[in-house]
């Protein structure tokens, strides 16, 4: 017997919390069934999955390669403690180790406490304490991660935990040190070693540093960031982590964004596209004299669910679907496509102030002018524009992810160029909306 | 094809971490199959489960009903995105409210975030700061659990978050505060309202302690605590959270250790015994004052994962595992045996000095000498004699959670009389070899 969908949400409203925000103004979608781009909601409405969910359903919806997987190892073994072997977690350790090129795998379940790890384990293995982090970020919402993360979600936890030191970011379209492309001399990198110098750098166990910045506006880095940040680490000898939750496992086209610019982490922390959050799964990936280290040293961190057999295999069966279908490849094909088309709105419309982009990993940031700049909406705010936009989409049934003045592409790697071109040309029309409420007319 | 065992554990230990380890003293367990309250190594070996692998795995190895409901809901829909509405998730909220009295739930992935986020909660409900904590303690390895944990496992990476007030434990065994059952006036508690006095109630957001503390050492407190406690709670308007990650979903024979006491908590927390840990899965369960106030205000909290709907599902199949099958009453009965017989123990063997249990819920205390109660391994470490227990209980493939001088019982819930008397019939030969070392006679 079929429940009437008002009343499952009901229930959910009534019973359940729901994340980042105030009750009586969530408004949940009934989410009844979903299949590749698309799912549906208990009104028989089809959405287009724009935002891979909260950018995770990489595979996309309901791959039957991964379902299967899982209701093989439920069958098979369902739990054993994490400190037990397994088959799962074994292939899925020795995977990760060959795409990576890094060591071994401590598997946690989500990025927040893979962050917590990570962070943990540079600690032990410098024996020193502090940890630079950027202020457009986000490493999880536990104390530890959260600290970390710049973004203003810290703000109603703080004080949170010591030893956190913040940078600025390699943010071109709105830079920091008040540069253009042809001043820059790279200060997004050099600031760090004045920072490095004055905090003492026998005191900094590392930099964690999202792959790609994801929900605090997908900041590209110039292509000779990650070089010049890794060989500052090398100089004070300070751990380089990325945190690949959002732009790791073929977001942007590879298995890590750091592989795009040549650069090795000592410390990848990922989640999200390791399952396709079919199971929850994160996990710390360290490089070999990091795993060399723990042979003799104890290793202070655990979990009830540390290699949970399922969720390994999830993570097995998804990774195979990456290459079997050659994914990443078409995650550059119609990333080609998505950048041409984000190029064209910039040109087209005059709200469209930045695109940013990298492979089907991409934002597009607003203003209400291409002059000055000035925001479509308040750093950590809305505005009525902001919303026109999201509720055009809404109303089109295009789920997408914004914030402050930001909509971002984001759609799971197995999308078509029709599918893709489908939600971009309803994109262009939330786009001419706004553009109509600033009175500015569209450049062609 | 089969592939050997040796190979499986060496590509764990070449590839994988563990937690809590020195990575080559582990000496991790291939486990290829399970059932009940047994599984099986890849030698053949058939294991007796009596510590339901981290305490989590309550209605024993592959229920069938649990993994027919989660092969049925991935075939549905495996994933959902935390702001959607789903039917398991709104179901189980319902059905949490139900069992606890409490009003809505919020849902993490294990118990680390849970206590994060029911710390989170207290502080943004009563706009205080401190969290009063108990010593004997563990909330989880993210840094606010970690740091509201007493436990030593805390010491490697402190400092933690600001705001963590710590108090003693009901440990009646060796009392913290030199009292016996006939000097005692609950000291335990009274202590509470002098720190609280200290401290500034109005700047005590709450109180969170185990519901029945688990891996430090099983601490059973007296009948009348927890109303003393929770009536302190209330004269100060002080949240009272309890931890029911492991002693809660029946593991002591309720759906929450407070119910024993006719104590209702402003918040629960819960893993674990949750889905028995099928799927990972934490929550925190809210009064409805609390809930009420997040209708006007924001949540500051949120994870990817938050209400899996598979997660959701498997919980929901596991609560209705431990009605249809009356595992409550089954713990009730086998852990009256239980109490018996571990009562026995303590007449007959030396080095057992106290054993403290509830329901299926329960630890052995043990000592070199009854009369001065020194412990047979040092706090935070072990000894020869425990080595021979832990060594014995393992040659004989019964698995055993032990720590310190304490050996833990707690089977799933699910075991019959046959299976706990095995068991504990090995543990008696266990605790006898001890006794031979010591060179002490058994009572009879």
């Amino acid at each position: 017997m079929e429940r009437p969908s008002s009343e499952i949400i009901q229930e959910n409203r009534d019973y359940t919390l729901f994340s980042w925000s105030v009750q009586s103004q969530a408004n949940p979608i009934h989410m009844t069934h979903a299949q590749g781009v698309w799912f549906w909601d208990g009104e028989g409405n089809k959405w287009l999955d724009f935002s891979s969910q909260l950018i995770n359903i990489n595979v996309g919806h309901q791959h039957p390669k991964v379902l299967e997987a899982i209701k093989k190892q439920v069958d098979q073994l369902c739990f054993a403690g994490p400190s037990f072997a397994t088959e799962p977690r074994g292939k899925l350790g020795k995977k990760l180790a060959e795409v990576t090129g890094l060591a071994k795998s401590f598997f946690t379940l989500g990025g927040a406490e893979a962050n917590e790890n990570a962070m943990k384990i540079a600690r032990l293995y410098t024996g020193r304490d502090k940890i630079i982090t950027r202020y457009r970020s986000y490493h999880g919402a536990t104390m530890g991660s959260m600290t970390a993360s710049g973004d203003p979600r810290r703000w109603p936890v703080e004080p949170g935990i010591p030893g956190i030191v913040r940078v600025f970011d390699p943010y071109c379209y709105r830079c920091p040190f008040g540069k253009t492309p042809d001043s820059c001399r790279r200060e997004c990198v050099s600031h760090i070693e004045e920072v490095i110098q004055m905090e003492g750098p026998h005191t900094i166990a590392a930099i964690l540093v999202e792959g790609i910045t994801g929900s605090n506006g997908l900041l590209v880095p110039p292509d000779d960031y990650y070089p010049k940040l890794r060989a500052l680490c090398d100089k004070y000898g300070i751990l380089l982590i990325t945190d690949e939750v959002m732009s790791g496992f073929g977001r942007t086209g590879k298995w890590l964004s750091t592989q795009h610019y040549g650069v090795k982490p000592d410390i990848v922390t990922c989640a999200k596209g390791l399952t396709s959050g079919y199971m929850p799964l994160g996990a710390v990936i360290v490089s070999q004299p990091i795993a060399d280290y723990f042979e003799k040293n104890m290793l202070w961190g655990g979990l009830t669910y540390s290699g949970h057999p399922v969720s390994c295999a999830a993570a097995v069966a998804n990774l195979s679907v990456y290459e079997e279908e050659h994914l990443f490849e078409n995650t550059e094909t119609q990333g080609r496509y998505l950048a041409e088309r984000l190029e064209a709105m910039k040109r087209k419309y005059a709200c469209v102030g930045d695109v940013r982009y990298k492979g089907l990993f991409s934002v597009l940031e607003l203003v209400r002018d291409k002059a000055t700049k000035e925001p479509l909406a308040p750093f950590n705010g809305t505005s009525p524009e902001m919303q026109k936009l999201t509720g055009y989409l809404k109303s089109k049934h295009v789920y997408a992810f914004s914030r402050f003045n930001m909509v971002w592409v984001c759609p799971p790697l197995v999308i078509t160029r029709e599918e893709l071109k489908y939600g971009l040309d309803i994109y262009e029309e939330a786009l001419a909306l706004v553009d109509q409420m600033l009175g500015a007319v569209a450049a062609d």
